[in-house]
């Protein structure tokens, strides 16, 4: 059967070792176009004259193409070739999470009218196979919960900045050297890679249409080295965390640092490392830990793909197919977030502040779970007031937050953060 | 479409909450007969009158059934039911570790030759999606490594241990009044559940029929709470694992307790919890963690592989179906094992027993890495050393004890695990 690649790296891999997708599928899978930005720019692997091309058609209108592997990213014209892909009777396997996040659920079932396949394995957590779980082993579950670290980037950054109390523009550059951040690191350290990432679970784990849009998302440019040393005195390690979770009709998805306890699994994920904690109605909680990007685990999703898709192909038969998004729940949000709260202050020196901050917290029914009063700064005059909320309504807090700021001895609300048990 | 249940708890899931599964499938999917052995004996859910049956024909025969789920035990008469099911056409749903690990290769190529699907995610790891994750998501994987906690009792078993230097006796008794462990634990303890799961795992990773007669098996009954005591002095946790890797063109298969670095994740396992690491040439490592037992989490892989094959009799579709099991590794002997070892053993308490022990370890090329001499116990005038060594063979570290228990001073080898880094 034969194979159309859009990307390099993928082609290269199956260049180099063919024998392995033969081997488990036990026909010869063959590599028959690949299309490039650059036919003339050198590659890790040769690949054989006339293989290379700069034109889609040479893909898309190729009869003996089966199996269109899409590696490029980006959702246009990703989205369009798929379209075409897709209608005209070709199988997909792709490794896009932003085309997945902003038009999955359409392209999922056009692959279900034209009884054609559409795995996306690599879109998600690389070498972690959540995305597959969720369509399939998994399925059964009503899912309460997925929390993720799901961006090795922010990961890594943070992992820096707990470990060695780096500071984030540092830690930043650090990533960019190692070739982990790129030149503009925005759509890791602002979520927006993450948002894309929960936007593909989600939608899989609750049979509905989202959008990256319905993600709520914090950054972690805001995180000082203190923030660290202060959650690690209460117990706490933070990281940037990518949540679905269902309360009644409604679903909350939300991307943010969050101060994670200790003997929790997730605290415990490091450097570039991804891990995905479902938690279902029937198997409880599972978590997954592995390499979330990177040539080899990506390679590892996009061929797992391949070989099921090739079997299909192999056996004339016609995909099972995803669930159908066929769920109407609502998008709950942020506002409505109960949880435990670390709010750290920067506050003159001078008694009866924290009298203030308790009354204006106090006002909006948000009682205190602990304060940790560091020692002033003899030069600003200034000292940090780190404090644990109990259970509070996160519109609750944002309201506190704008009356402490305006305090007279509040010099300025340092950081928020939510606490996820 | 329907089905035939073997074994009556899933069944009571599927009639408590049926809409779970049409909602996934899209269709409805009826529950027509179900086979106990005891049609009299009460049950969670009241069945239907009619819909028990004692006679296995009942389901067998019945052309309006297009699914059988297993959820008995045993290989006997499982096998049967599986052949005669296959070869007429029905899909096949397992829960059976016995009958995968005993038959599972005839029966795979059974269910191919028939072209129908034989899913049996529940028959290895509970709510972790293992099985399918091997013959899908991770087939293009070559799979260097499966290093797993798979049997929940001996790892609450060894928990309690650890945790309360409880003696086995009474945290095996624990077990049992919990209900973790049956009235003759030897399934659990000796390994033998884990050598079946073990033989399911490494079929499907490595592609080749292997027995659990191929399993090296060491139970846990001859831990007592000092090994546990001396192996968190060197930094380790003690676990029962079951262990897959490939050297060359042999796999090794082993079930035994080992020491554990604290610092791996694998050590963090604790109660009934399973976990799985898979070591792929693409993915790199990537670790399962969740419930390995119990009635939600076999629930729950039950009716995944349910879904996935309602899906396929709704589309009248035909299976893509796992890899053949087309090659041929040979079984590596546990004496060509090569590892660390600890070493505990009970000597005379007098002058010169270490120099006599170095030496019986050097004459067989063994290195001691670190020594562990405790305090004389006065009234038995006997003393414990611990050894841990530098890599060495089993078939030399073997030899080497035989000699060792013949030395006058030694009164007994205490125990002797393996260490796997």
């Amino acid at each position: 059967m034969g194979l159309g690649v859009v990307g390099g790296g993928v082609a290269s891999a199956l260049l180099q070792d063919p024998s392995t997708v033969t081997a488990r599928v036990g026909i010869p899978v063959n590599l028959r176009r690949v299309l490039v930005r650059d036919r003339s720019r050198p590659r890790d692997i040769e690949l054989p004259p006339g293989m290379l091309t700069a034109n889609a058609e040479d893909i898309l209108d190729d009869p003996d193409i089966d199996i269109l592997i899409e590696v490029m990213g980006g959702s246009d014209p990703a989205a369009a070739y798929f379209r075409r892909a897709l209608s005209s009777g070709k199988h997909v396997v792709s490794a896009n999470k932003e085309v997945m996040a902003k038009e999955g659920a359409d392209l999922m079932a056009l692959a279900r009218a034209n009884h054609v396949s559409l795995l996306f394995e690599a879109s998600v957590g690389g070498g972690i196979p959540i995305v597959g779980c969720l369509m399939n082993e998994l399925a059964a579950n009503d899912v309460y919960s997925i929390r993720t670290i799901i961006n090795g980037t922010t990961n890594f950054i943070l992992t820096r900045m707990a470990h060695q109390r780096t500071a984030f523009a540092d830690a930043l550059s650090e990533a960019q050297g190692l070739g982990y951040a790129e030149a503009d690191p925005t759509n890791d350290v602002e979520g927006i890679d993450a948002a894309y990432k929960l936007t593909v679970l989600a939608t899989l784990a609750y049979g509905c249409r989202f959008s990256p849009d319905d993600v709520f998302r914090q950054g972690i440019s805001a995180l000082e080295p203190q923030d660290f040393r202060y959650a690690e005195e209460f117990g706490y390690a933070i990281k940037s965390l990518a949540i679905a979770d269902q309360n009644g009709e409604q679903v909350q998805l939300r991307v943010y640092p969050a101060l994670v306890p200790f003997d929790n699994m997730l605290a415990n994920v490091n450097g570039v490392y991804n891990a995905v904690e479902v938690h279902g109605s029937l198997c409880g909680q599972v978590l997954f830990h592995g390499m979330g990007a990177g040539r080899g685990p990506t390679t590892s999703a996009v061929l797992g793909d391949l070989v099921e898709t090739a079997r299909l192909v192999r056996d004339s038969a016609v995909p099972g197919g995803p669930r159908e998004l066929s769920q109407h729940l609502g998008v709950r949000p942020i506002d409505a977030l109960r949880t435990r709260y670390y709010i750290r202050l920067i506050v003159a020196d001078q008694a009866g502040v924290l009298a203030q901050i308790a009354r204006a917290l106090g006002d909006e029914d948000i009682s205190i779970a602990s304060v940790l009063q560091k020692d002033a700064d003899a030069e600003t005059q200034s000292a940090e007031i780190v404090i644990m909320t109990h259970p509070a309504l996160e519109s609750s807090v944002q309201q506190a937050l704008l009356t402490i700021g305006r305090l007279d001895p509040v010099r300025r609300v340092g950081n928020m953060l939510r606490i996820e048990e």
